[in-house]
């Protein structure tokens, strides 16, 4: 009899249920359930009330994560015809750092009538960026008291994390602060109310909050810093008791039985990270091959036997993605948002009569004409920082460059001269790797872009100078977290006693690959040598002309 | 009764004349013939044959000048029903430098069987480019040499100029070379059609074939160290007299009034350049005010008492412009062709239709939402290299460069980008004549743009720092050269003894004028000072990677 589990991914505007068979990972059945409030941007879901948010806000109802329990799991479990006795486990992934402040029980603050109407009370969706001035505060008084974890960071905390987003609250809602008795990820609160357990994950309290394995989390004193009533924040509304991904957290309650039409008494994995979780659905659970989740960003994960510092990078956690290794991961901000940027921007009406009379999406049209191009024969370069820096410069602040233009440069020049640059950016993270011994050897891609785009992916290879390959899955996250569930089973249970086993027979590759090819990669190396120049020039401080732009921008701004 | 004169205005397309009131500078009557063959550039205009061009070369056919005579002056005397007997004088300008080889007797050598087949043998239009070979070795030898006439220059030859044209010719076919008793500037091959007279300008000569009043032509060692062919061409092909431009070249021939209907013996001035003619159209006669010839390039046109070298302007020629003065020239390369590209190639298919659901032009409505910008709220900045850099870094290579761009930034913010980088192109050059005592106090628009464009106006006002006023005529180059034909018959005929006098009355500005805002100039010039940092760093050697790019372009191309 086959056993199957479930995998849920919580994305950042639906829920994705995937129902997996644990023997060789075959998916056989998706559900997805779009947010009823999505991301909530511009007012609260308040029927009657006006309560507007600020700029660069961005929340959720944690109501939307029970109900896309309530639609997915019994739609998958419908379609597939499996019987709810044979699925063994479940496991969720979740978009991170999203947080939330709740009461002891599990209440999120915002369903109560007392906090409704302040945005604070509601999650903090990870793309929230108005936590900034409270990130600054962090990164400075962590200078200023010479904090070592700041090197696990790429030497620095970003605004989208977690204590910049408690800080934040505290700020600006004491209140809510106050009334909090745990600040939470969503990812474990989820987890928390199918297993009626609080429990917390390795991967968010390593990559979000500032946790180690060895060193726990920072000194009391650095948060009494921050603000004295942050000071004993971890032992008030977090936890020390952090839990290894691969853990089982508990098993389904009773009434989250009801929810999904599973057992109760099924085993729930501890909650994961959306990226992270791929890392083993990609085939990875050892040293040397580099994850790529490419989509409109893209995550770079590779796994290392030793701890390394390397500068630039997102942050390396042990057991943050594999038990018993460390997790590294370093990130671009903006990938398929630039090509998306480009086409909703620049590209000409001619352009799209062309696409629409071919009957052909305007990014297969122009990925067609771009790859007529030759390596080097636009004589453009740009700088992919339309979305600033993430990995290797750490610095929301810089912008985006294009170099070269012509009066007979053409649409699809740039657009290739964008894919490049993004491709150069992933060269430099790889190199940052590779110089700071964690090895680089092959890249496994995963993501929307790599089923998209195969100019894309040869020009990765090209750039790179190495191999791709890519996942047989096109829903890596949820199938991930099925793996992690059927971890949570265990073999006894028809599941896996290890995250190592599982991946052996349920992640798959695409037997098709991207090789280098030499020709290719001989002009990229030219081009890769000016990108790293102007890379420099305007990343390190040698001439900060995008800062003063910004800086002249929010003046005139002001002034309005 | 009324007096008149008739100027005629020779650009890249076709040929205009007009018909002007001597006494006030009304424009009583315009015609445009449309050259029949254009602009000639893939193959030659021979029925049955297929003589393909080489990239980068741009030839006319002469006879589409007498044609432009034939059409237009009939026309316009047709359309005022003036009479042949008060026209008192005709001027030409023309596009330079374009050149042709003749016979002694002016046919030109494409006229002949025996080498109508020879593209050397047509007219070499001013942007054939084919020549840059010959124009890096003019430059080499001349600073091998130590010519001090480089300076004048500033310190470059062109490729579209009267010598590197020559060499061309003499390289590539020496046979026509050889056959050629003349090589001649097609303003004055013009001018000795209607009199019958060979004539050479002094505009044309000093700013075009390296000729000044006071030091005459290069020696013959040095065109005799390009080629020894070449030693002599000046006495062999050319003529050492040189007539200053106010000056009578000669009267109309019979023939030549009856291709016109005009009056055999009306006054023909001496010929003159489209930009430089403009100059007394534009009310300018004195030092201090500089002419901004706007259309898809800017010539910046400004009169000097002395003589001072002004670094990476086009020349200064003596008697160049106005007779007496030492007249200044520099350029942009890219100006109403940078806004031509970006509308083709960036602006998307949603404006496109806003555009034309509103009736409007698509530049106008680029202009409205970029004038609801202020200065410095885009973030962006760009150098406006798209065509190289001609003043004052005196360099084809360089490209264009468009930085501070974010998954934000609209098409109208780039749109305003361009047209900011464009001012800042026109600032820098204002700011080398100002430093180097040739004093530029005010501002005088003319040409195509200032009609378009109140946004570019004022932007270009809050820059510079200077009031722009703008001309009254919006043909100011053939009311230019019908002021110098007015001149050319002189007071006694009716119209006037100097171009001083002339200028008082015929040319004419608008009332209103561009003053610059106090608070765009304070921000402009903080942005101001970012891009002469960035085109120091990309034009003066620092980061050659615009040259590189183009390098391994053609390496790519080659390989091809």
């Amino acid at each position: 009899m086959s056993k199957y589990a479930i995998g849920v991914d919580f994305g950042t505007e639906s829920g994705r249920a995937v129902l997996v068979d644990v023997a060789d990972g075959t998916e056989v059945a998706t559900a997805v359930y779009p947010y009823s409030h999505g991301v909530i941007d511009e007012k609260l879901p308040i029927p009657g009330k006006e309560i507007r948010l600020e700029p660069d806000w961005a929340l959720q109802d944690p109501q939307d994560y029970i109900r896309t329990f309530q639609n997915t799991v019994p739609a998958v479990l419908e379609a597939s015809g499996v019987n709810a006795e044979d699925v063994i486990g479940i496991g969720i992934d979740f978009t991170a750092c999203t947080m939330l402040p709740v009461k002891r029980d599990g209440t999120p603050l915002c369903d109560l009538p007392a906090f409704r109407e302040n945005p604070h009370a509601w999650v903090k969706l990870w793309k929230h960026h108005a936590a900034q001035p409270e990130a600054d505060r962090i990164n400075d008084v962590a200078r200023q008291m010479d904090q070592d974890w700041l090197d696990r960071y790429g030497g620095k905390i970003s605004s989208e994390w977690f204590f910049s987003k408690v800080l934040q609250i505290l700020d600006e809602a004491p209140e809510v602060y106050a009334a909090a008795d745990r600040l939470i990820e969503a990812a474990d609160w989820v987890v928390w109310q199918l297993t009626g357990i609080e429990t917390r994950n390795s991967c968010t309290a390593g990559y979000k909050a500032i946790w180690s394995k060895r060193e726990g989390f920072p000194e009391p004193s650095y948060f009494g810093a921050l603000d004295p009533r942050l000071e004993n924040v971890v032992d008030e509304k977090m936890s020390r008791d952090i839990r290894p991904i691969g853990d089982r957290a508990g098993s389904l309650t009773r009434q989250a039985a009801q929810w999904t039409g599973l057992r109760p008494g099924t085993a729930v994995a501890i909650a994961n990270v959306d990226a992270h979780v791929a890392v083993p659905a990609a085939t990875v659970t050892e040293p040397g091959r580099m994850v790529m989740i490419m989509g409109t960003s893209i995550c770079h994960m590779v796994l290392g036997d030793a701890e390394h510092a390397v500068p630039g990078m997102c942050g390396y956690v042990e057991d943050g993605i594999i038990p018993g290794l460390f997790g590294y991961e370093a990130g671009q901000s903006c990938v398929g948002d630039h090509f998306a940027w480009f086409v909703e921007n620049c590209v000409p009406a001619a352009y799209e009569e062309e696409a629409s009379k071919r009957g052909m999406d305007i990014h297969a049209l122009l990925e067609e004409k771009a790859a007529r191009l030759r390596p080097g024969e636009s004589g453009l370069l740009a700088l992919d920082w339309w979305n600033g820096n993430r990995s290797v410069l750490v610095d929301v602040d810089l912008t985006g460059l294009l170099l070269g233009a012509t009066l007979a440069t053409k649409p699809e020049e740039i657009y290739r001269a964008l894919i490049e640059a993004t491709a150069f950016g992933t060269r430099v993270i790889v190199d940052t790797f590779q110089l700071n011994e964690v090895p680089v050897n092959e890249l496994v891609a995963c993501g929307g872009l790599p089923e998209k785009n195969k100019l894309l992916m040869q020009i990765y290879a090209d750039v790179t100078r190495r191999e791709i390959k890519v996942t047989a899955s096109t829903q890596t996250p949820a199938l991930g977290s099925a793996m992690f569930g059927a971890v949570a089973a265990g073999k006894a249970a028809g599941g896996y006693d290890s995250i190592y086993e599982a991946a052996k027979t349920m992640a798959h590759l695409k037997e098709e690959s991207y090789q280098p090819i030499a020709e290719n990669q001989k002009v990229y190396e030219k081009l890769f040598a000016e990108y790293l120049h102007l890379h420099d020039y305007f990343g390190r401080g040698e001439n900060d002309v995008m800062k003063t732009l910004k800086k002249i921008r929010a003046e005139v701004r002001h002034v309005a």
